[in-house]
């Protein structure tokens, strides 16, 4: 059969997290792309909690704009409250999240893509991939309607939706996600390509009748007093009496004892579920079991939007069977009138082990085949989306004949999370931590696009609008910086605040900067101290993102500097490529560990060589010299 | 299995036109009820036309608003245009409609929802029905999930999802609606009972991407410049330069020959599907086979909402193959490039034949359950939407030892509907006409809060502010009659306008009445002739639609008279109740027909007896003369 439709530049399957930004990015960057979704009622659902970011999640978002995806926008303008998480920390540490309003979120994304003009619609669902060159290269896709739709990449953004069955209790049925069927036929067609296939798990809590609880047993947690947007295009946010707020509770130790009453009719327990969940993200029976010696745990109740009772009780995620669920949560503190609107359930799906795509999200055996998302063993929304839109960018690349991509793990999270995926693989759903950035001092919230904006501009996906915003503040930045480092400040006018601050006092006249490493310090007492600076600075800028930049490049230059000297050093091995060819087995005193893991994985460089576990520091020698002749 | 949960009043299954006014009168009424749904966010979703109303269907809007349900206020809150049709008609056949923003028109309705104290939201799947004393009486059901949920009134309303099966030529597949799975067992569950299924076949058109229309070569049709609402709630509307317009297109012989070229592949034509669609409301195979003398059809083309491009495309509803769907489409002037997002699909559903309901919505075999909506084979959201809150308002009355709430046909067009169910069963799709009311000069779009407004209020649905508003309306009309009844006008202040009216002058005084009822003249031009008059009515009020009603009492008080002197007649029918138990064969005289007929229907009153087919006068006066004794 022939397709009856035109042969587009991109086809992304699924409109989740990752398929909306694949397909935005891809549509942005002038390709014909067009987005297949089993619902296009059912846009960027947040299947699980109503929020984006948190602690090392919020940077990947931060990155996604700075490069011009659309979350952070989104999730700015849908937002019912807004927190900077670990500002006690250093700013490395420093990480946005959100509420969100779900249905809006659905509705703005919807907005966003409905504005790409290359960018078509198709509610269908895929049930096969159409390849040519037996296999080895993409060419299409059949849905369940019978159609053919050609194009030269194609995008699986399959989510949890891959032969997804749903668990709570005894009780399973199959379904993608909560009140929604499943897709079946992908994943058959995927094997028959010679793709491993695995199966992995998550689950979400149950949802609840916020008129249903009793708010003053629970602590109030309030949005912050001046919030911070996701995108560097984001102008105003709703202030703190504006935001919504969230609650926190505690599970005890009856509650714990009434969960454990239902473990022998557990899925996960009793061996109905196999496949693993996430570690970091378990559900309530996964953590009173694997911490027995705790005697609480602290839940979020967050609202699920402006107009809706519904709330989502985070940390309560459950698989046991309804009646355990729903006594355990009436035994909570605050919830003994709970009414659950959806009880709590489990999610098996399949997943490709990540070790078969190439960094640009390309498929090693497919070529113009791209996965990103769930499909990949990742968990969470922002890990789906950066994986979406760098697959967008690659596919639009590839059909471009432009090279691949990249990010560095130097560079970004997502560098790092691709990286790591490929690498290290997936035995449970990955999930990005700051503690994964080797580099994550360079890695900020506050400089993403710093880092990020020129190249997502270079490739044609960041706007001429955000391009120049980003050089007005990287050249307000540098005349800032100049400013500091070359002004002197004297001991009359800095004494007094010095004092104050319970810092040493000046023994003489001295540069700004060289105040500014003090813990004590920040770059406004000294605009405080010395209105003369003050006029200066803010002759060049009122913008308090470029006093905060500045103040955080002086004050941890020399982290910083000695960052870039180790990402430097290790330059070399990541820039040295290998083929796609190398036959390992040719390769003499390689070790037989090293040889087996390269040959299944197939780094793309010595760098990426070196973090495969088992391939030892002299394979890598060994690699090196082989590379060099 | 016990159930987990409190005993509800009242559950509804199904959360669409129906169950959301279902629920929503229970609730309102003060019943606790529980709200089964698949979708929590898929509430009262328009899985067809974005609109609302039209002839006949905009009566039961403005029928069901004045009673105190939803949709009238849900839909002036998110329509994108509205209109009045059939104006240059009797003010019997004007009809209010609007276009609707379909996103808005669900989130809205969640709303509405939300607000009621006593309604509880339930996600989950009805797999059975609960009954006790041998199915004879309703107590619950049972979901997908293994709960129990039990109440005393159980009301369904299943739509096209049970066994739901679409169609797109040669391809079908399970579904309930457009990207959303079928629901299974809820039939099997009522045959076990005794109830008779049968299969009925509805359809849907293309969706387009409104990008790709050529609107130069489409009529435009832009909203009413003076909006009416469809509830006696609204105060204020969208103006015409705030409205969405639409478009009109029209089909020719070429693109019917192209549909033809299909019809070997069409399930309509070569046997797949067996069950009836809405004759008035066919597809485009259906019409250009059924009146093939016509060589053109007109389209609507309509927006699916304020921020979107899909767009709607009335009239072209279609399961044929794609590959025709599309190439038909494309032969249409105007949509020569025009891009499908989804195409157009039959589908097939289970439905109960509805001489199995009471006038009540009650069914006949199993006290306690209600069906509302398509289950009882009518189409339409307005149509759906009145069952549903008959239902609501009956299981609710059920539960409170109540008598029925019955609507005449003579009250209400509401009452027509149910009273044609059940007489005249439905071979295919109800749908409602004006025709089908022989008091239609009765139950106008416009008196529609006179009619029903008290009857709302007493049974404790319309609110208390309602009532106050349609008192002091009432209150207003009496005295504006009253006062065009008396006062007398003069030829000195007539003549000049009855001239320009091009009607006679007066002769001599008469009394401001008498005029109105001259075709060329409004109460309107009597205001302008004359100063102390227009002053005296608005020192009564300032309300429009008390005027235009004055008027329409006036003009048309001969037929109006006429009509409820006919009602009067049929009074004596209508109230002579039949009793549940009686045994038609015991009553000697009656015609075989007849007693076969009224055996299977089980009319509740005489007046219902006379309206079945196969029942002659004869037996109507046996009947008559039996009950007497």
């Amino acid at each position: 059969m022939k397709s009856l439709y035109p042969t587009y530049d991109v086809i992304v399957v699924g409109a989740g997290h990752a398929g909306s930004e694949a397909a935005g990015a891809a549509a942005e960057m002038g390709a014909q792309t067009l987005l297949i979704t089993m619902n296009l009622d059912a846009i960027a659902k947040m299947s699980c909690n109503p929020a984006i970011g948190g602690v090392a999640k919020g940077q990947l978002v931060r990155e996604i704009d700075a490069l011009g995806g659309l979350m952070g926008r989104v999730a700015d303008k849908s937002a019912v409250q807004f927190r900077m998480l670990n500002t006690s920390k250093g700013p490395a540490m420093w990480s946005p999240r959100c509420q969100s309003d779900r249905a809006l979120y659905c509705t703005m994304m919807r907005e966003e893509l409905e504005k790409k003009e290359n960018l078509h619609f198709r509610q269908d669902n895929v049930v096969d991939i159409i390849t040519v060159n037996e296999g080895k290269r993409a060419a299409g896709v059949r849905t369940s309607t019978g159609q053919i739709f050609e194009a030269q990449s194609v995008i699986l953004t399959t989510g949890t939706f891959g032969n997804g069955l749903m668990h709570i209790g005894e009780t399973n049925f199959g379904g993608g996600r909560s009140g929604e069927r499943a897709s079946v036929g992908i994943s058959a067609a995927l094997e028959k390509l010679g793709f491993e296939v695995g199966r992995l798990k998550t689950g979400t809590p149950p949802r609840l009748d916020g008129r249903s609880i009793d708010y003053d047993r629970l602590e109030i947690q309030y949005g912050d007093e001046d919030p911070s947007p996701f995108s560097f295009m984001t102008d105003s946010l709703p202030s703190r009496e504006e935001q919504l707020t969230c609650w926190i509770g505690f599970t005890n130790q009856k509650v714990h004892d009434m969960l454990r009453s239902g473990f022998d009719r557990s899925p996960m327990f009793n061996g109905t579920i196999e496949s693993t969940g996430p570690r970091y993200c378990p559900s309530i029976e996964d953590k009173i079991n694997r911490f027995s010696e705790k005697d609480s745990h602290q839940l979020f109740l967050e609202p699920e939007g402006w107009d809706t009772y519904e709330m989502y009780l985070n940390g309560f995620s459950t698989s046991l069977p309804e009646d355990v669920q729903y006594k355990a949560l009436r035994t909570i503190p605050g919830f003994e009138e709970a009414v659950m609107l959806r009880p709590g359930y489990a999610i098996e799906y399949d997943y490709f082990p990540p070790y078969q795509i190439r960094r640009s999200m390309e498929t090693k055996i497919t070529d113009g085949l791209f996965f990103a998302g769930q499909i990949n063993g990742t968990t969470g929304y922002e890990e789906a989306a950066c994986q979406g839109l760098m697959a967008g960018i690659n596919a639009v690349r590839k059909v471009q004949g432009k090279e691949e991509f990249i990010l560095k793990r130097s560079e970004a999270y997502i560098g790092v999370l691709i990286d790591d995926l490929i690498t290290k693989g997936t035995e449970e759903p990955y999930r990005m931590f700051t503690s994964r950035a080797e580099h994550r001092i360079l890695l900020r919230q506050d400089n993403a696009d710093l880092r990020l904006t020129d190249l997502g501009h270079k490739i044609g996906l960041a706007s001429d609008e955000r391009f120049e915003r980003y050089k007005t503040k990287n050249q307000a930045i540098d005349q800032l910086h100049d400013l500091i480092s070359d002004y002197t400040v004297y001991p009359e006018k800095m004494d007094p605040m010095l004092k104050e601050q319970g810092t040493s006092i000046l023994s003489q006249p001295v540069k700004a900067k060289t105040l500014i490493p003090r813990p004590q310090l920040s770059i406004y007492n000294l605009f405080e101290a010395d209105a003369e600076l003050k006029e200066k600075a803010h002759a060049i800028t009122d913008d308090r993102d470029v006093f905060d930049q500045v103040e955080i490049q002086i004050k941890y230059a020399g982290y910083i500097e000695k960052e870039f000297e180790m990402v430097e050093e290790m330059r070399k091995q990541e820039d040295t490529i290998i083929p796609d060819t190398l036959d390992y087995g040719k390769i003499n005193s390689l070790s037989a560990e090293g040889t087996q893991k390269m040959e299944r994985i197939r780094p793309e460089t010595l760098g990426q060589a070196s973090r495969i576990s088992g391939v030892s520091p002299s394979d890598i020698s060994v690699l090196m010299v082989y590379l060099k002749n």
